[in-house]
């Protein structure tokens, strides 16, 4: 890999998409080009990067050709098309989508938690699903110095997970019922406006499990290479726009005490302890948005579980960062070695 | 107890006051005469009751003389300074607040689950917390026929829980956030427009559990007579107006089916089933607004207990129905055999 990359951005348009130019720009990522595509819909539209305007290019066969790094929001469809050949011919993929996360000869990466599983690549480097990053950040360290048993979750899910127009449905939708007019919901199945819903993935019909509840098991298992790790989720939309927060009661192989997971904590990567008892200041969403790090905090003993093994916890992640854009720019550091 | 009563409602000004008298007149609760109080303050203010407008009373002293039945909600302060006195002189007093519910001698009732215990009050019964209320109507049935050793809950409070300036609160900042305004909150502690924040309640320094976990485990073990049940909860308030939502793991003393579970709340009194995984239809707040039925769904295995003894559901109620003014009309129904 070069030292400055030639990079693309592929659904530079999208919600993420957009986040993946800024974190670019914010970190400094060391980038001889940057080139943004796009479907053909989204063709022509400009996004600032570094006092530039970029024109957005509809995406085709070759449009990679050249390109060292390629950071894919667009869909499993989109990655299915363009990333395997890109990948063969050379370019490093990084995709957000998907498509490929539990391909076994793909890396499914968090930074702070499994980096060195990078190396292995083979042109695709699969970034995980938001509620599986955003959990990982926290569960990795702790694992590491007393293995996790089982996990019990409940998720509070942003607008963003469903991309840039669940947000602004959630906008449009909240503006309309203050003023007492009817709205009818487009992106979501349900009316979003101070409601919420079990998750909008498909749902299961002999399990009852939804696709995300799916998805952040299998994954949260990869990425913390724990193949046997207990976890039952349950994933809900609720009307906040961007940061996802995770109510986690964490069981472990032996007794945990909340003192010793929180010296775990304090020194983990990515990680801000947020857990002021006092003054009721804990894991917010409105203070994880535009944040890198994952919030943790009502850190206490799992009343449930007399035996000392549970801790209960609440976390919270920027969605569109952490959970995703950031994430793959993070990647995509460790590529440059 | 009379067939036709006298009735007051204590705290009649207040967001479950106003619901109070509405499921008053809505179930046609064949009372003889009906009075309103509230502090000072609110004196004056106008309620319509049956075609007429009554006026909000002061509490005084002597206010609840020759009442038959007094149903609180004016906080704990009001409760304890005119509670015992009504019921020393024959009142029987319903409060919906927290000042009695764990005095062994007072029933804490849930009329489906365990009416039973009304018989035996010494002049109060109380009106259980929201979330207890909510939660026990599904668990109740279930825990009759496969007793339940362990749950593990978070829940998605609404605003109402905090009263109606909490609900206010959330519109107006809401508003104003949609318009890119400013808003400083003088209710909660937090900005509540599209976040969310652990619960309001005061957060005990050594457990790191905040009052309203303490109030829905204590309250449930008392609801369903099972002092030894293992309970362990997140309590976390969402921008949502007026209905809760509780994600729920439940573990049985013996392997549980879904199938089983569904058969036993299908004829559960106040439980409503919603789970229709074809549609991605399951409990949602608004759904449960203005709904007297706890809605249920969700309902599948909990993947991380391999010994089938466990199952996941999600429920919604109406906070300020079932979670309050309901449950206590229900209860004064009960009175009047």
């Amino acid at each position: 890999m070069p030292a400055f990359p030639s990079v693309a951005v592929v659904g530079a348009s999208g919600a993420v998409g957009v986040e993946l130019v800024a974190c670019l720009e914010a970190r400094g990522f060391p980038l001889s080009s940057l080139r943004l595509f796009a479907s053909a819909r989204s063709a022509g539209r400009q996004i600032a990067f570094r006092g530039e305007m970029l024109t957005v290019e509809a995406i085709g066969e070759d449009s990679l050709e050249g390109v060292d790094i390629a950071l894919f929001s667009a869909g499993s469809t989109a990655s299915k098309a363009y990333a395997p050949r890109a990948a063969a011919r050379g370019t490093v993929v990084i995709d957000n989508g998907s498509a490929f996360r539990m391909e076994p000869e793909v890396p499914l990466v968090v930074p702070e938690v499994n980096a060195g599983t990078i190396e292995g690549h083979h042109g695709i480097i699969a970034n995980p699903n938001c509620v599986a990053i955003i959990a990982a950040v926290p569960l990795a360290p702790l694992h590491r110095v007393n293995p996790i048993r089982r996990v019990i979750a409940a998720t509070y899910q942003s607008a963003s997970g469903a991309g840039a127009a669940a947000m602004e449905e959630l906008r449009a939708s909240t503006v309309a019922y203050l003023a007492g007019e009817a709205f009818a919901p487009v992106v979501m199945a349900h009316p979003y406006a101070f409601n919420l819903f079990s998750h909008d993935a498909a749902v299961d019909g002999e399990t009852g499990e939804n696709g995300e509840e799916i998805k952040a098991v299998r994954e949260l298992r990869k990425i913390l290479d724990a193949p046997d790790l207990r976890i039952g989720i349950t994933c809900v939309r609720v009307p906040v726009l961007r940061a996802h927060t995770i109510a986690m009661t964490v069981e472990f192989d032996r007794p945990m005490t909340v003192a010793a997971a929180r010296v775990v904590l304090a020194a983990a990567p990515g990680v801000r302890i947020v857990d002021d008892r006092a003054s009721n200041h804990f894991p917010m969403p409105n203070e994880a948005s535009g944040q890198g790090d994952v919030l943790v905090g009502r850190l206490r003993e799992d009343a449930s579980d007399p035996s000392g093994r549970s801790i209960a916890m609440l976390v919270a992640g920027d969605q569109l960062l952490k959970g995703a854009a950031l994430n793959a720019v993070q990647i995509a550091e460790r590529l440059l070695g």
